[in-house]
């Protein structure tokens, strides 16, 4: 399946925080960089996302704003 | 300034393509891994980006999806 | 692979208008019902999206909101 | 009034999960389809949306990425 | 209508530049304060937006991020 | 410190809301006026967001939609 969404980054899932309705994953892409994530409960239940997993980071261009010194 | 967004990833701007309204920014992350970034015209005139730059990409974590094999 | 995108709504390529940056892709996804999209028009180009195409549409839950009359 | 969000799409609430900041809805937009929706609880409250209600999923058509198989 | 949308500001329409697929449309919210929107050339096209009209900027809350010194 | 996002509206944090993941922010940006903002928890903790900040609600100009009598 081809996806039009243009960034996919993997890394490894470090931490997982589940709420009611959403949940925050923390993926290590790099040694010491990190890509927090928030989607809901039901997707982590769905998909069984756990720490250590190898996971895909997936961003829309039009998500990424660009900061600059 | 501190600010919500919750991922700023540093890279190398590698290309610039510049519409009448849009313009789509590739920063290159990491040896091979590239994040594209579509915001507007006018802020690659006003931040004045250019092939080259160092930037870092930003993403609020909302806007991160996870794929999973 | 397993994606967190909520929403996967199938439906054929009716329409793709592509600009310098951007390009708008109409899916009709029931008769008379269709969902527009922009994408880069680097997706269009290396997804080969055409008109007549079985797509999905994908949409992250947070992205949608509710209209009520 | 008139909206720039190019997609709406009727549906009915088919479950309503609420959070401490958000809640999560689901609504059956044609027979066994459904799209999932996360807004805030506050906005849940607000609209009084409920189980059986007839209510539009809208979404920006920046926020619509394609699959193709 | 009621719409999970949280956040309507008013303005009034000050400058409109016209893409192959998008359109930003700058809106003045108060004196000397503007707030940029991309939107699709079609939007514009269909809700006729003109220098000179009074519209609502939407925002869901989802999208807004925070900045503190 | 420059960045691409087109819209930084300065005010006031009147009410905050915190989740398990996420917390709502309640700006007042004029008198009357309020933009809402959902963060992730882990943002309101870093930054010390409470009542009473002078903070600038910040939003990328394709996140904002138009809504026109």
């Amino acid at each position: 399946m081809k996806l039009s969404a243009r960034n996919l980054v993997p890394g490894k899932v470090k931490e997982v925080t589940v709420g009611m309705v959403n949940a925050e994953v923390v993926i290590e892409v790099a040694p010491g960089v990190e890509v927090a994530s928030v989607i809901t409960k039901n997707s982590v239940d769905r998909m069984d996302i756990k720490v250590g997993d190898e996971v895909k980071a997936m961003i829309k261009a039009t998500s990424v704003m660009i900061a600059k010194d």
